[in-house]
C-alpha cells in the first residue's frame, strides 16, 4: 500500500515540500523562492517542480504518493480544493486541489497556511496533547489558526481565524485591509518597521537606520532581535510595546476562544526568544481572566518552518484515512 | 413518561422560570426580583420559589418533572453543576446543578446565562436554521455566546466566550475587569450613562440630566431610545458612536469566528430596535472582511426575556435524551 504523503507549503514569497513516512517523519525536504509570483500557472509550476524535487530526494516514484496536502493562503474552499483568491500570487478561483490530485495521481486537500501551521504544531509541535489551541503567527501581518475540540474550526465562510484584522485601537495606524487600529497595524513586523521608521525621522538614534534605505524595505526578525540583545534604546521600546501589543491581542482572543495553550510562531518570535514569549505571557495575563489562564500556557512554536508542511500533510492523511 | 422541562433564568437582580411541554411551547412562567443576592441559600430559595411557582400555574406536580436546566453568571462548570464564582450573587463554589436535581427530583443542568440564552435564539429564536452563530447581548456589559457548528463553544476553561473584555481601544477608558479599553467600557449600557455623565459635566444638555441624579443612578434601554428618537443631540451623537463602536467589537469578533448569524439582543438593543441594528450591521461590514459577510446576517434576537429559559431548557431536553 501507497504510504507516502506529501506536504506542501506555499506562501508569498517561498515554496517548501516535503515527503513524510507512515510514521509522520520527514524524510526528504524541497524549497523554492520567487520574488513575485506572476500568474496561476506560474505558481502551480513552482509547487510541482518543488514536490517533485522533495520526491526524487526521497526516492518515491510519480504514481507513488498517498495523498497531498498543502497549505496556502486564503481565502480558499477546503471542501472544493480552490483557492477563492490570494491578491499577492495574483489566483482568483484556481482549483490547486484538484490541479494537485491530477498532477500528483493522488487525493489532494488544500488548507490556510495558518491553519496547516497551526495544525503541525498541534499534532507534532509544542501544542501536543492539547485539545484547544489558538495558534498565532507574528510576521509581515499577524496569522492565526484555532484548534477547537481537536479538529481546526472553520466557520460557517471556512475562513475563519483572521485574528489579526481584530480592531485593538479604535481610530489607530491604518491597516494593509482599510481600516483603522488593526492588530496587525499595531504589533507586526510591518508596524514595528513603520514605527522606527518614523522615530528615525523624528531623529531617533539607532543601529536599524542602515537597513531601511529604501521605502519597501522591511526590517527582519533578526536584525530586530539582534539590536533588541545589543541594547538599541529605539528598538527596545519598540519591541517591548510590541510585546504588550501582542498581549493585549492574544488576552482579547483567549477571553473570548479560552485556549488551552498559545502557540507563538513567525519570523519576529522565533528571532526574539523565549524572553519575549514571556514578555508577551505576561501582558496576556494581566488581560484575560484568571479563569481562563490558570491552566492555560503560552509556548514558542517547536516546528519553524516544519509546521506548515506537517500539518498540511497529517490533514491529507486524515482526509484519505477517513474516505 | 414525564415530559415537562423546567427552565431557569438566574440574573444579577432577577429569577424568571418558565415550563416547557414536550413540544417546546412555554405553558406557564414566573417571575421574582431582589434588590441584592444576600447568601446563596437565598438565591437558591428565591429560585426554587420562582420554579414551584411556574409548576404550580402549569399543574405540574412536584416530582413530575422530566428535567430542570438554569442559566446563571459564570464562571460555572457545566460538568459538575458548580457555579465556581458570582461575586454579585454571593456565590462561591455551590453546587446549584446538584441542589436543584435533589429539589426537584429529576436531572440538572447548569449553563451560563448569555451561552442559555444564545442557545435559546439558536433553536427556537433569530438564528434558526444556522449552525455558527455569535449571540451578543448589551447591557450593563457585553455578554456574548458562541454556537460553532451546532453546538455551545465552551473552550478549555469551560468558560468562553467572555466577549466584552476585548481590548478596542489600547488605552481607553476603564472597564471594571480592570482593564482599559475593553469592548464594554466602550459600548455598554454603563459606558453611554458614563459619557452621557460626563457630557452633562462639560455643560452639554440632555433631558437624560434628570435621570443621573444620583452617582450609580444607569440610563434605561428605553430612556435612551425615548431620547434618541426626540432628537435629543447629545444622544443621538454617544448612540451613534456606540453602534460603530458595537460594530468595531462584532466586526473584529466575525473576523476570527466567520459566524452565519450574528444575534444581538439585550436592553439596549431592544429598546433601540432595527434602525440600530442596521446601523451596527452596517458598521460590522466596514470592518469583517468581505469573504465572511458576504452570506452573513446580523439580527435582533427574537426571544426577549424567554431566551433564556428556552435555552436552559433545551439543552435540560438534550442532556436527559443523550443519556
Amino acid at each position: 500500500m501507497k504510504s507516502h504523503i506529501l506536504g506542501i507549503d506555499l506562501g508569498g514569497t517561498k515554496v517548501m515540500a516535503a515527503i513524510f513516512d507512515a510514521e509522520g517523519n520527514i524524510i526528504s525536504r524541497a524549497r523554492a523562492k520567487t520574488k513575485a509570483w506572476r500568474d496561476d500557472e506560474m505558481v502551480f509550476q513552482t509547487v510541482s517542480r518543488t514536490a517533485e524535487q522533495a520526491m526524487e530526494r526521497a526516492g518515491i516514484p510519480l504514481g507513488d504518493l498517498r495523498a497531498v496536502g498543502i497549505g496556502a493562503p486564503g481565502p480558499l474552499d477546503p471542501d472544493t480544493g480552490v483557492i477563492i483568491e490570494s491578491a499577492n500570487m495574483k489566483l482568483r478561483n484556481f482549483p490547486l486541489g484538484p490541479r494537485l490530485a491530477e498532477a500528483f495521481a493522488c487525493p489532494a486537500i488544500i488548507e490556510n497556511d495558518v491553519n496547516a501551521g497551526t495544525y503541525g504544531e498541534y499534532l507534532a509541535g509544542a501544542g501536543r496533547g492539547a485539545r484547544h489551541i489558538l495558534g498565532v503567527f507574528v510576521g509581515t501581518g499577524i496569522g492565526g489558526g484555532i484548534i477547537a475540540d481537536g479538529a481546526l474550526y472553520h466557520g460557517f465562510s471556512k475562513n475563519a481565524g483572521e485574528i489579526g484584522h481584530i480592531i485593538i485601537k479604535a481610530g489607530g495606524p491604518r491597516c494593509g485591509c482599510g481600516n483603522r487600529g488593526c492588530w496587525e497595524a499595531l504589533a507586526s513586523r510591518t508596524a514595528m518597521t513603520r514605527d522606527i521608521r518614523k522615530a528615525i525621522r523624528r531623529g531617533d538614534k539607532t543601529r536599524l537606520k542602515e537597513k531601511l534605505k529604501q521605502e519597501t524595505d522591511l526590517i527582519s526578525g533578526s536584525d530586530l532581535a539582534k539590536a533588541y540583545r545589543a541594547g538599541d534604546k529605539l528598538v527596545v521600546r519598540i519591541m517591548n510595546r510590541a510585546a504588550r501589543l501582542l498581549g493585549a491581542g492574544i488576552g482579547s482572543l483567549v477571553n473570548v476562544l479560552s485556549p488551552e495553550v498559545v502557540v507563538l510562531g513567525g519570523g519576529v518570535i522565533e528571532a526574539m526568544g523565549d524572553d519575549f514569549v514571556a514578555r508577551i505571557d505576561e501582558a496576556v495575563r494581566d488581560i484575560a481572566f484568571e479563569f481562563m489562564v490558570k491552566d492555560m500556557r503560552v509556548v514558542r512554536a517547536a516546528l519553524g518552518d516544519d509546521a506548515g508542511v506537517t500539518g498540511a500533510a497529517m490533514l491529507a492523511r486524515e482526509a484519505v484515512e477517513r474516505a
